[in-house]
């Protein structure tokens, strides 16, 4: 068995009674195809298998590579890409192999492309109040018509409400929740179809009208989603790095460290890591330079696990996951569905 | 030929005429060996051999894994890796296959490394004002004494000078590099040896001491540098994207567009990206959602060019980098030196 004193730094780590802890939690929340777990968190089919063996064999991806790698790792029994595409070539190409592919559309183009690929599936994506893609929810009826009239089965609606997921407050979450469901509801009712999808980490317990929340932090968690105290789920994902300098306290400023862990394997966009024991200074290329509480608790070649702000940029950059039970390297999980 | 039209897109975009005029003009003010251009900003081999051409083949590396594939290029006539490990049983690897590898050492820890691994070469890594790696100047004597006392070659000091980088104005980054400096000479003067590495994109006009510098941005620069007025470096990086989604003005709300270049194919340490013509409202995994200046203008299926705040950072979450001339591609540059 591998010791992370072994590993090669920067190396991912991902505590297994942690990720199966909280894949165990969500499943017991929202059981088989009420979730449909969303793989661009994670970019692994290993870990993808994982979530199907606890009965949700349904998912979401963000990426076309991801739909290709998940119908290649055989997990595609029903894909759903929650994104718009305009050239759907390699989606069609996958349908055509056996994996079942549905689509997001918001527009005629989008529609078009799905026709024009010989991509038979497809959902509205309705804006429910982040500005980003999806039709006003009084368009879905015309686009859906649009789509069933070029021979194309609309399954239903999808509308993220990716502004209400680190909402601090529960109420004001669950406020904004329901502004961006009551529009999601009025794009329904003029679509029609079986597919209600919706949510994330954040809202998975709030959000109960839609009949599938797409989720994926939750597996492995991050600072940004940890801050929320009503959630359920432990922060597995760590970067493991090695001190590599240190400079003592000298003429009244303090020791600080220096980690091998730096802002190219780590998702920056919502600011720095943390590391527990100490403050963050700030992050370099291949660095992380800290202070510790306690400058004589760290020496150099320690290992130290690093948190970092935002889960799915972070394991993007990473070629694996290194799965450990304390300081064991008991699996690996290859990031196997990184790119476009 | 490959138009850019026909791209997968997110894709590294590379202008031709400004990568070729970056590299003749620092080519031009450090000639040879002046120059140790740093392969962490580009991570391309490919890349490093155009530099070669150029007259620099002593090149500054950040990771084992870039001191390998240099290597492994044949581009491995003077590497250094400017960055402390503590265990460098591969760098030993490389250097026994013939290529010269140089490492830096800050502590008697990392001496002791490079001992034990049975690598030859170091330089003295000194600490010049950055709070990260390196030992203070009045230690460098001594470290060096140490590493010789083990049969180690000392080949001279280094010190960056990182937070003078991007200082806007020139008198002060002067200074401070000034300072810097300072530093670095009472390390040389205890020290010995030919070589005084130091510098970056940022101070390589202006940091005139030193006998080479290791400047890497230069080469495909960013917006954080480009907004330097002094450097005379083009932003010859953008990350092509397709225009997926639009949203038309209505309620006194702008129109906006949506183009899928995210957050996981940009560096975000040093904020959002730009697109000219228009504001970049946010950032998410794979969407960038921005403001035309003109809602019109812009159509579904467009093609945008979007510039990187941070260039090192965005290149290390892509597997290739296009050459272009206008909209043809003309050559493709695998980005081989990512990892650890």
């Amino acid at each position: 068995m591998t010791d992370i004193a072994q590993l090669q730094t920067p190396a991912l780590l991902v505590d297994e009674q942690m990720l199966a802890d909280n894949l165990r939690t969500m499943a017991d929340a929202l059981p088989g195809r009420r979730l449909r777990p969303h793989v661009k968190a994670h970019k692994s089919t290993a870990l993808a298998r994982r979530q199907a063996e606890l009965g949700h064999d349904a998912f979401t991806c963000a990426t076309i590579r991801e739909v290709e790698g998940m119908a290649a790792a055989g997990l595609g029994a029903d894909l759903l890409l929650a994104n718009e595409v305009l050239d759907m070539t390699r989606l069609a190409a996958v349908a055509a192999r056996g994996a079942r592919v549905t689509v997001a559309v918001d527009s005629a183009a989008t529609v078009d492309a799905a026709t024009r690929a010989g991509l038979r599936e497809v959902v509205v994506d309705v804006n429910v109040g982040l500005p980003r893609c999806g039709c006003a929810p009084e368009d879905a009826g015309r686009l859906a018509d649009l789509a069933r009239s070029k021979g194309l089965d609309v399954r239903g609606v999808m509308g993220y409400e990716g502004h209400a997921m680190v909402i601090p407050d529960l109420d004001e979450r669950r406020k904004t929740v329901d502004e961006c469901m009551a529009r999601l509801r009025v794009a329904h009712e003029a679509v029609g179809g079986d597919v209600v999808s919706a949510g994330g980490t954040g809202t998975y317990a709030i959000n109960t009208w839609p009949n599938e929340i797409q989720a994926g932090s939750y597996a492995l968690m991050d600072t940004a989603y940890a801050a929320l105290p009503d959630l359920p789920f432990a922060q597995a994902l760590t970067v493991l790095g090695t001190v590599i300098s240190t400079t003592a306290p000298a003429g009244g400023i303090p020791g600080w460290a220096v980690v091998d862990v730096g802002l190219k394997s780590l998702g920056m966009d919502h600011g720095n890591p943390a590391i527990p024991g100490g403050t963050v200074w700030f992050c370099s290329d291949e660095h992380t330079t800290w202070q510790p509480d306690v400058f004589d608790d760290v020496r150099l070649g320690d290992r130290v696990r690093v948190l970092p702000a935002h889960v799915d940029p972070t394991i993007a950059l990473h070629e694996r996951m290194h799965v450990v039970s304390g300081d064991d390297v008991i699996d690996v999980l290859p990031v196997d569905l990184r790119g476009w």
